[in-house]
């Protein structure tokens, strides 16, 4: 019976090594409530959403802070990962902050799928934006670093349609929204506390 | 003669020191033609627009680059050096990267004049994002680094309305547009070519 309990406390041991526990609860997430004006970027929740290799922030923006016209990601992609292929109607400005990596970026909206994108070299201290509409992916080609990026969005919640390959028509892309980041806060408001 | 020529050369020689030429001309900088989509920041034109203390960079934004909806400036402030007192209807987020500052912000935009405005402290690593309208100024109070800061605001240019102190009201707060680093391109527009 002892030895029993003595490997459950070792099951429950390494399951808490696997699963950290979350440090922020949905409500606290979602509501600017309670939040400093003034917040240190490595204490705000950080996730990769279910997708390998990503850790996204949201410095400032729609969901949790209120604001209307723009939004401020801090994201990390490990070596090997990358967005998925997508466009949207907003502006999107990146400023790579350490790294490098590779940007596809297809000029083709009026065409009826995007075919075979452009490929750029993005790398630390660089910045570029992408023409509204355009359908991109950006890609941690470098197996050495991670890939680290300011992501700044108008008109916040993002609205991304994603798309499978390089020529599937633009009008098969998937509308996935709220996107990952922001499926907790718009899917589940916090509560009226009142 | 010969010793008047020397003198000359001298004083040309000082005054080259003194007056750094620009390396990018006014079309240059105020046009998206022929600039590549990755920037190296490193390389974008720089200047203090007559403030002392200051270095602005806009990484991209809409003078230069026709984004309509959000720019985005990588800003340096010497130690003692600031912005002035001033509000603006758009949004702003400022992400800070070295160094550390105070920010003045009054949240009385609904009285007849800003009034003593609150402080807080910014660092590096530290995002903040000013609410509509709000009356602010960033500071760098540390005598020993430099504050740099990437801002981002909404719905550029910038139109900025100016304080001599927090007790003027509102009211009298003077409109600078364009602001001081879209001058060039909005007052002087690229002459077109053909």
């Amino acid at each position: 019976m002892r030895r029993m309990s003595g490997v459950l406390v070792l099951i429950f041991y390494i399951l808490s090594l696997l699963l950290p526990l979350p440090t922020t609860t949905a409500s606290s997430r979602c509501s600017i409530k309670g939040l400093p004006l003034v917040r240190n970027i490595s204490e705000l929740p950080q996730d990769n959403y279910g997708r390998g290799g990503l850790s996204h922030i949201t410095l400032a923006g729609s969901a949790m802070h209120g604001l209307k016209e723009v939004e401020v990601w801090l994201q990390t992609f490990s070596p090997g990962s990358r967005t998925p292929i997508h466009r949207h109607s907003c502006e999107e400005i990146f400023v790579v902050l350490k790294g490098s990596g590779t940007l596809y970026l297809a000029t083709s909206s009026h065409e009826k799928y995007p075919g075979k994108p452009q490929e750029y070299f993005v790398f630390a201290n660089s910045t570029f934006h992408i023409p509204v509409n355009d359908v991109h992916q950006v890609w941690n080609t470098n197996e050495h670093e991670d890939l680290q990026m300011l992501v700044i969005i108008s008109r916040p919640p993002v609205k991304v349609f994603i798309y499978e390959d390089w020529f599937m028509p633009h009008t098969a892309a998937k509308l996935k929204f709220p996107y990952y980041w922001d499926e907790q806060c718009l899917l589940e408001p916090p509560k009226d506390e009142l």
